[in-house]
Formats: C-alpha cells, structure tokens, sequence
C-alpha cells in the first residue's frame, strides 16, 4: 500500500467497512485477529503521531512492533545502505513494515523487492495514502457520503502531501466538486490538476475565503510551512487562510472542518468546541483505518 | 498524576500498599490485570532510566506501549504543534500518556484537557512525581515508616526537581525534621522554604557535611550539575557533598543513602556494598511505584 | 554473553541446534517459550538492522521489550552515568539486557556486575558474538558443515569486529583454512594473527582476488569505510576487492558468498539473483541465532 493511485473504489469501501467493525467490536476480540504476527515500523523522517497511529493500530490487532523512531539517523542507512536492502532483511524478521521515507518515490519504486507487504506512512512532498483514505473515512462518516460532495481545500495546495492524495483519492467517487483557495504562490501544479481533471474530478479556483466557505460540505485546511513562502509580504499571505470564528460565520451548519494535524495558527483553537471542527475525530479515525490496512495484509493468524 | 501537591496521605499510603502488593503477586497474575491497554509514553526531554523504568511497569501489568525517545526532535512539536493537541490526538489512541516535559509548568497546565489520564515523568527543573513516590516508598520499606523520621538532604537543593517534588510530598507526613546542606548558590529557594513550613514541614540548615550525617535516619544525595556552578571555586565546592567510606563513618548504622540516580562521583561507587547504601534497591521500587499508579489510572479490563 | 572467546564447540552446537528447532516450531509454540519476560535493549551506537533482529527475536519468543535507539544521545549516559549503573538500575527492571556499546572493551568489563544476563550486540572494533554465530550456522546451513572448510576473507580484515568474531569463533571448529585477501592497509593485525594460529587456526594470504575465489568454499565479504583508507589511492585500492559477475566466474559452483551488511559498492546488487549469494539467508539466519540465544538466558516461564 504505497500510492493511493492503486486504490480502487472497492478497495476504499472494504477497507472503510473494516475500519467501521474494528471500531465496534469488543478489543479482546480484535487483538486475537493478528496475535503473533510482527509489524516493522521505519520512520526515516521522525513523525511521532503518524508513528504512534500506525504502532497502536498494530498492537490493536495483537501483532507486535519493533521500530526505528529516527531511521535516517540511527541506522545504516547513514552508512550508504540502499532502502531495498533495508526492506529484504527487515521483511526477513517481520510480517509487514510501515515506511516513511523522506523521498518522494523510493519506496514506490523499490516496495515490490520486499519479501512482506509494505504500507506508507507518507514519503517525502510525494503521497501520504493513509491519510487520504482516513480523510475519505472522515467524510463518508461526518456527511453520510463521500459521492457528490462539495469540499474546500485551502492553504497549501503545492507541497502538501495530504492534498495531493486525497485529491487522488478523490477521483474514485462519483461528481465531487473540489474548490480550492491557495495561498498565492502554493497552487496546485498545473501538470496535477490537468491529471486529476483527467480523472473526472471537478476542480474551480476562487479568489475570497469566503467564496471558498460558503456553498461547501467540507473544508479542508493545511497547515503552511512558512519556509515555502518568499519575500515580504509573506507573514501576510499566510494569513489569507487563516480560521477563526469570525470566518466560520459563512460556513454552513451542516459542514465539517478537516485538518490533517498538525496544526499552527491557521486553525484557532477558539474553533475547538464547534461541532463541525472534525479534525480530532479524524485523528482517531486515522486508528482505525490504519487497523484496517494492517489486517488486510498480516496474514490470517501466524501458524 | 502531574503533580505531588494533588497527593493526598491517603492516595499515597494506597500507592505504597499496592506496589508492595504487585511486587509480591506472581508474574502471571499481574500481567492478567491491563491486558490490551495501550500506554503511550512520550519523552520531550530523553531519559532512558526513567523511561524503560514507566515502560516496563506498562508491559508487567500485561498493557503495551508505543513510544517517543525524543519527542521534542523527532515529533511535531518541532514543527510547532502545541502540547495540548499532541495529547488529545495521542489520548484518541492510547489509554495513558506518560510524559517528560522540558518545560516547568506546561504539562499540568494542559493534562486535564487530554481524554485519557496523564503521568508525568517529571517537568523541567518542576517536578518528579513518582520519584517523589519511590523515594517515600523506600523510607517506607527500608526504615518501616515515614512519619517521623530525620532527613538530610545534600547537595543541589535549588535545582532538582526530585528533591522539590520529594520535599512537598513529605508535607503529608507528621514529624518529619529535614536537615539541609546545600553546596553555595544551590540552597533551596527561600519561597519555597516558606511555603513548605507552612504545611508543616520542619526544615533546618547545617553548616557542615558532618552534622547533616551524625543524628540523621536517611541521607538523600544529589547529582550536581556542574554548569549550575559558577566561578572558579566551582570544583571544590562540588566536593563539600561528595560521600565516601571516610564520611559514611560519621553516619549512623540503622540510616540508609537515597539518591535518584544518575550519579556522578558524589556517590563513590566504594558505597555500593555497604549495606546503608540503598540507592539500587531504590530504583527498583520505582518499577514497582509505576505500576501502581498506573495500574490505578488504566481502567479495569478492556472490553 | 559478551565474547565468542568464552563460547566452547558445545556451546555453538547448541545454539545452532536450538536456532534449527526455533525456526521449524509453530510460531503459537515458540510464542509460548518466554512468556511475561522482560528484554531491554540498549543501543549506545545506532544499529537498526541489529537492533530489530534482536528485538524480533525477543517478541517471537514471548517475550516484551523496551528499547533505546540512541542510549548514548537520549540517556544518563549523557549526563556521565557510568554503563556498570545503568546495567544494575535496567538489570532491576529487567530479566536480560542486550547492548550494542561504542568502546571495545567496556561491555565485557562490567557485564558481571549486572544481575541479570547481557548480550553484546557489537562493541565498538572489539567483538560482535551473535554475528560470527549467525555466520557460522550460515555456513552449516549452506554448505552442511563448518569442520574442513576453505573460507576466504576479503576487504577490511583490520577494522571490521565481525571478521575478527568469526575468527576467534572458527578456531573452535577443526581443519578449516582462511584465505586472506585485504586491502593494502586494512590486513589482519599481527597480533592477532598469531593469537589465532596459536589456537590452531590456519591462516594464509593471497596477492590477488582470483586466487582467493579459487578453490574456497566460501567468501566471506566485508565493507570498507572509506574514511579508513588514506591517501590518493583510496578508491582504486577498496576496488581491488569488488564482487560482480565477472569476478564470480572464477567462483566454484558450489561455494557461497556471505557478507555481515549493510553492503556499499563491493557486492554488486546483480550478484543477488546468484545462487551463490547466501547474504539475505545470512541475515535471516541472524533471526534465529538470536533467538537461540535469547531462550537459553531468559528464565524458563515467569512465575
């Protein structure tokens, strides 16, 4: 599971399923779904929440964990090793392994080498694929559907890794309408949009926040690494963006706030209480996808 | 658990009886109690003693972990995210958090808007909970009570969070006399003097090493950190603490020698079979301290 | 078990018979072997492969572990706590330690004082046990026995602590005759040399890599850091040493290639499809030495 380009719909809704019945069964009873199988996890960029998702979720299943917190720094990598190598001899002791990869398409490349299955846990301004299925989760179970929704991206269109996968993602499902509101010089790349648009998605550009909040089901915001942003006027520009409750003032009733986490100033805590700021609902959500990806590739019990 | 001040005598006394109890249980037993808990343990500030220590009290109680080495440079809080959101997200997954902060007051400051109780394993130069417990609980089982006894604490009163958090559980004990001999520029803070007196703490000063050892039921030493120190006398005034078989001879035969470890060479190694020395039986009741408070804060079974 | 020197024949055999048995259980059966038990490990010096080999190796036993990534970095090691503390504070938690240690001769001086079992994980250029373990069961495994054998060594003989480990480990096994080949610059230390012919090992040298890939049974490949060459020279001398098809042709059918790993550029990735190639089995092996190792010193059950 290193791209959600290989995802299909049906693959999506099973997984999303899944997630809902591990989410209620009783915990005894998931974790004698994967007791004994071990799960390999190598951040080679450090990322402690996605880390700990991804380790809670395989302890859940009663699988066991081994891990590389700082992979890059404290292995061989260091030395030179090449991650194919890397991933043959760890996918010697483990069942499966979370990666995160500080390149962009490495691990794409070189996961088929491996002798277990390989799952991404984000790989450098490339793909983020879990986090684009827990987003579509997050929709399906805040709105009901994920067909036909009207969602707004804001902020960081171009480097952020999220957006790109869940845009992908979001070509699977059926007249969705994306409105995006970047801050100027963090645009989708064109090359990117005409391939999404390739795909059926239906992407509009508008000029106003409020353009962006109003007439949508979900917004989605990101956080903005400011080292992007150039010049003076950039403080300013990041600002564009911002939510606080003045803005959430044009934003439906019925609609959902999403955040991939985690956040700076671009989401006032003041929006915390709010029943439509979803973004810590989703964090959890991301738990149970991540159970959902993981029991689908241990293998059934460990003889 | 993020502060000593919220201890009563009575939740103390219940800490103590149950890590004597767990200590006792068989293995198996104990490992039957968390069974499918999930504690997560994030350390801002490394401290592998303190950290395997919480650690293993999670799995002996039959709970697993997931943890953070270095949260603070392998996490998102490097990428600015507040403590308070790292919680909740963490408190959506794990059923505990146990979390060393590099800062003094921010951790109690924002644990209770975690949804899963928060351990602290000590705050910056603030405190150190459950050290303060194990120190107490090693009065306890080395000496047969607290209440009562004559301490003399040595070394860097001003600085050692252990020594703060150790000084105000003490409070909750009747007749406790506490005799104090700091290193210059390392005395105990004159605020706190006065506040702990009045909570009915009876602290005196001596002058001389060989008055805090002469009438005394337990020395508590301390480690120096020689950056505290300035000025070129900084050496040998290191030195007025330090604790060898030539000064252990002042001491009485029924005391005993707490430190919490590390230590460096205040604490010649020449101690170690000395059997007053009871600094290693000391860490070893730490394990034992944590899993009672954590078996305290998991809830029962997992269902 | 800190030093193949105090590992006799019988020792070895046992754990080779042991690693045999482990690996063809039911995983359910080995799971149930050390139960409860408690395995820390403590990396002084980053080694992730190394480190998740172990750490499998515990959990597929039953076992629990806590780990440090970076011990020397996050820990009192820091502060200047003394290793023979931290084994008697871990040693208090725990039921064995494994350490990967930075100073050759530290770990085999002060594991004694722990009270419970240590295994070195490697020790700065000093030793590395459970790799000449593992490499000689590869060659048993591969090659059907050890007793007789022609091995062939090449690279770096004066630097790499698994060459010297296996070294050591091969005079307890009769008639077995190493052919070396080294980079200029990077033989095998006299001293050593005529330790090892002391204990009836035979030694020979060759000039050239034909000669040392004629007539063996094995070649047992190593890594060349760089920084250790001096002088304009450097890279053509660590070329002289490269594996790739060509050279292998010189290579009898029924001879192996092991390598401890990470490999840089003297193993040519177009060798791994080589039936010759027994490096990945090599590492896989390493698995089950480990948990030879592991099950022989940890308690039987946890009462």
């Amino acid at each position: 599971m290193v791209t959600v380009r290989a995802l299909t719909r049906n693959r999506v809704e099973t997984y999303m399923q899944l997630a809902q019945e591990l989410r209620t069964m009783p915990r005894r009873e998931v974790m004698a779904r994967r007791q004994g199988a071990i799960v390999a996890s190598l951040f080679y960029e450090p990322s402690t929440r996605t880390r700990l998702s991804f380790e809670t979720a395989a302890l859940r299943l009663g699988a066991r964990v081994v891990g590389a917190e700082n992979a890059l720094e404290n292995s061989s990598a260091k030395k030179g090793e090449r991650l194919e190598d890397t991933l043959r001899i760890v996918g010697s002791y483990a069942d499966a392994i979370v990666v995160r990869h500080h390149e962009n398409n490495t691990l794409a490349e070189v996961a088929s080498l491996c002798p277990v299955p390989v799952v991404s846990a984000g790989t450098g301004a490339g793909e983020h694929p879990t986090q684009a299925l827990l987003d579509v989760y997050t929709l399906e179970r805040e709105l009901g559907r994920v067909d036909g929704l009207h969602i707004s991206i804001l902020g960081d269109l171009r480097y952020g890794r999220t957006v790109h996968s869940l845009l992908y993602l979001l070509t699977q499902f059926n007249g969705v309408v994306v409105t995006m509101f970047a801050v100027p010089g963090l645009e989708l790349p064109s090359e990117m949009a005409a391939s999404l648009a390739a795909d059926g998605l239906r992407l509009r550009t508008v000029g106003t926040l409020e353009e962006a909040l109003s007439e949508t089901d979900a917004v989605y915001q990101t956080r903005i690494q400011r080292e992007r942003l150039q010049g003076e006027d950039a403080l300013s520009l990041a600002g564009l963006t911002h939510l606080g409750v003045e803005e959430l003032r044009r934003l439906p009733s019925h609609a959902r706030i999403l955040h991939p986490l985690p956040r700076l100033d671009e989401l006032n805590p003041e929006l915390d209480h709010d029943p439509r700021a979803a973004y810590f609902r989703q964090a959890e959500n991301g738990l149970f996808i991540r159970m959902a990806v993981l029991d689908s590739l241990l293998k059934e019990g460990i003889s």
